[in-house]
């Protein structure tokens, strides 16, 4: 009919391989296979707030599934669908078109079919709903770290901080950013911003976590933050050591400098997963990092009490600058 | 942790009825009973487009959801489960109190647990997606339409769009909202106003009219448009008399008033269903309409060819001033 449902049918209505009746009714229609629990999340990305104005569209789009596609990570849950909502200051089809090709080869690759959408006019926003199926009782939860596990970290830590860090200097007035963004290099800072803006979900990793990990949480408000949750929702404590946390080679030498410090345990947008295994798991959690191609390291134990512990290589505490990424902080 | 969880948590954290794993972790977890499609819908409001800057926070959130359960009214599923991801300029704690319980007392009285969300700082924007459950096989979809087919509205049309009207007048230098305001009266302003700001959704009819109808869609967009969507999905036209399309007694008086005659055929947000059902069922969709306390009537036929023809007593046709709302038009 008018501009709206041209905008959608052209750019978003996508082959769907398990999908009952897609996008163009009121509403999708799914089945769920028998003995699955439908694991749901969402998640809304806002100009300004989640991402830069100058964002490459293609870019953001895969970063608008990757986010959610993280959850179902986290959850140890088989993505199967998603919805799409976009509210644009206008109806540019060229953005939209790169934008919904971001997100379509992010989908492929994870066999997510895209069931219904939703797109008007405003500020630019991005409402991405996702369902996966997860075999009933095995999701991976916040709430089941247990005295004595390991903490475990995948892949490396504070990569897209750091290149935000770098980005963003460029519009204020942060010397910090700046002279980071001149001691990394062009081809590190590259890394960084693809770590930023392209997350690698760690899907694989969530599943082949499923039966050896008692908790996972991603990693998208900083690691401290979010083992915190870990550890809120558990009713258990840990301890940390800092030295320990995976950094990248394009970091690797820039660990003293104070904003990538800082990236490391409190920058957000990682996207990797943090979960606790016990001890007796070990050679599983490695098996299962190398069967899903993602590095695990263990960074810390589950003890008594409440909170985090940070400490340096003496069992010092340590103190971060800042306890994660808080949208109303 | 930070403010974001905590206001969540304060307003968002209602007691769920069939919900595994709710608000809190990476994805919830809800089963869908055996023999049962998933419906899924979402739905993305945006202030300035969607609502006026002044409107209620409580109505809001109220309609936020109500248009979501509308169309799992219009595919007649039964609502269950549904994600609100919400962007706020501030936190602002009256609002988000106010919003809530709109949004609430309206979800516990369709028995819907509101299972996960996201809330942001970011010009207001508001993303329900909504999960419903119905029989494999027995939705009520916009492909279903045949030659013969009665076509049926439920309630009124117009009022919604003609409350817009008169409240957008205020605002704009519109001369036809201002005098269709002072033409109503408070009384007659009022009930459209309510219809605007607090739509009640037809899950009851859409749930009785399982097994009858051969297709549905709620009206949203404007009747015009809204049912021509449903015959460009099932390939026929249909005719309809204007004279027949239900008013209600706020609108009854000045149905020819421009801006009047233009909301019923065209107006947005009404939330009704139009339907169509064999001629042979007439009497089922009367006690349909009867037992969920909803009026419905019969307004027209579907007919060969496509698309969809308006006429007036004496059968001439009659052209309506626009085709409906269009986000992008």
């Amino acid at each position: 009919m008018g501009g709206e449902f041209a905008l959608i049918a052209r750019h978003f209505t996508w082959p769907t391989r398990a999908t009952d009746l897609g996008v163009g009714d009121d509403a999708a229609l799914v089945s769920v296979a028998p003995g699955m629990q439908l694991a749901v999340s969402t998640d809304l990305l806002v100009g300004g707030t989640h991402f830069l104005p100058q964002t490459d569209p293609r870019r953001l789009g895969h970063k608008s599934l990757a986010v959610n596609l993280s959850d179902m990570a986290a959850m140890g849950a088989t993505p199967r669908w998603a919805t799409l909502a976009l509210a644009l200051p206008s109806a540019d089809d060229r953005w939209v078109a790169e934008f919904s090709r971001g997100m379509h080869d992010l989908a492929d690759a994870f066999a997510t079919d895209l069931i219904g959408g939703d797109t008007t006019r405003g500020p630019l926003a991005i409402c991405v709903t996702i369902f996966g199926e997860v075999p009933a009782g095995e999701a991976l939860r916040r709430d089941g770290a247990r005295l004595g596990d390991d903490v475990w970290v995948s892949g490396t830590l504070g990569d897209a901080a750091a290149g935000l860090a770098c980005l963003a200097s460029r519009a204020a007035a942060d010397a910090a950013g700046r002279s980071l963004r001149a001691q990394l290099g062009e081809a590190a800072f590259d890394r960084c911003r693809e770590r930023l803006e392209a997350p690698q979900p760690r899907v694989a990793l969530g599943l082949a976590l499923r039966g050896i990990a008692h908790s996972a949480i991603d990693v998208s408000d900083g690691f401290a933050a979010d083992l915190g949750h870990v550890l809120d929702r558990s009713g258990v404590g840990a301890r940390v050591e800092v030295a320990r946390l995976p950094v990248s080679p394009a970091l690797a030498g820039h660990i003293d400098h104070p904003v990538v410090r800082d990236a490391i345990v409190a920058g957000g947008d990682d996207y990797e997963l943090c979960f606790t295994a016990p001890e007796s798991f070990r050679a599983r959690v490695e098996a299962a990092g190398q069967a899903s191609g993602v590095p695990v390291t263990r960074v810390g134990t589950v003890v008594g009490g409440r909170g985090l512990s940070l400490v340096d290589a003496g069992g010092r505490a340590v103190v971060p600058a800042r306890a994660g990424f808080d949208h109303f902080g």
